[in-house]
């Protein structure tokens, strides 16, 4: 079966996976952005992200590219998707990406607020599901046709499908900064007790990667 | 002015210090002792601890050896002491580490009970000190005669100093396990608020190793 999968997911030394007041000029919440460093540095986000041909190859760049590998659909907690809470006011967020969004297969947004599908250029279609994450979860398999799901987060939604079993395998990146507040990846989950287990551990000078599988 | 260190201390993947349920039998806590491979490994604590000459040299080492490195007292937490709770019912325990412990510098334990100081063999003397932890800087600063201050824990003790930022710079090891449960190394602290960043990144096959140190 396909795997449901978290990759370069970043947190902070001491924990935290999003700085704190995320706002339109704040998309990974205030600081957040310091997580990330190791990733912008890769070819493969370089790519990705920004169209560019720069960027290093190595263990990050290995590790942001297998998160771009077999995935057939996202799945994205609302906040990912934008900085809008509560009922959409009007139709006008359309993700923070812009017309062609990076993802180019079906991206399903958990969400209390039920909204029309967005269709995008480059083959990424926004649906919105209002049903919880085990349905999100279905529809998302899916739509990816045998290939993975793949789990962007954010903590909240994350720490949900935790306490489900429902996540294969994480690569959790961890970078050498402090954040001091936000939302802490790991609070109250117990990943021994749920039969999880780091199986990878590489260092980079930019961020330590571990991948944690369900065993 | 000498300073307070934190060295080798070790959290795991999900922030824990230590196992929880410390005993007799689990001075570290349930699952405790994982957090140490980086350091059984190296040449330094075969060295100190288990008087051998085995273990390796690289990175790990380095840090385990700086550890020791104008070191003139230590701190400690009356459970890093041993597993006695409550007022001492007698003189019996003394100490994990035998009648010669690896510090051979003296050594001052916060606890809340009163207790007349123990010498012990190589130099080492264990001070009860239940006047908190300003009142143990000061002496152990006195004891250390220009030296370094190293506080070994546990992590409560740790961050009673950090609140009042009189820690100069901590060495946090990061061990490639989970362990679920326990006491988390940074609960409640805000790390950047308090001043505190950090300023090195290396890591091994087996830790990842930084140093947090107040600006």
């Amino acid at each position: 079966m396909s795997k449901l999968r978290v990759e370069s997911f970043t947190v902070s030394l001491d924990g935290f996976g999003a700085g704190p007041d995320q706002d339109l000029n704040h998309p990974l919440g205030v600081g957040g952005t310091s997580l990330h460093g190791w990733a912008f540095a890769t070819q493969t986000i370089q790519q990705q992200l920004m169209g560019s041909d720069s960027g290093e190859t190595g263990i990050d760049n290995d590790f942001a590219a297998r998160g771009f590998h077999n995935v057939g659909a996202w799945i994205l907690g609302r906040n990912m998707f934008g900085p809008v809470r509560g009922p959409w006011p009007d139709e006008s967020w359309r993700g923070w990406w812009g017309e062609n969004p990076v993802y180019h297969v079906p991206v399903f947004v958990l969400t209390n607020h039920a909204r029309a599908p967005l269709v995008m250029d480059g083959g990424t279609t926004f649906h919105f599901v209002t049903e919880g994450i085990t349905t999100a979860l279905g529809r998302a398999r899916e739509a990816a046709g045998g290939k993975d799901v793949r789990l962007g987060g954010g903590v909240n939604i994350i720490q949900q499908y935790l306490r489900q079993r429902l996540i294969d395998e994480m690569h959790i990146a961890i970078a050498p900064v402090l954040l001091g507040s936000g939302e802490r990846l790991f609070q109250g989950i117990n990943l021994p007790a749920l039969g999880y287990a780091c199986t990878k551990h590489e260092a980079s000078p930019r961020a330590t990667h571990v991948v944690i599988s369900r065993l």
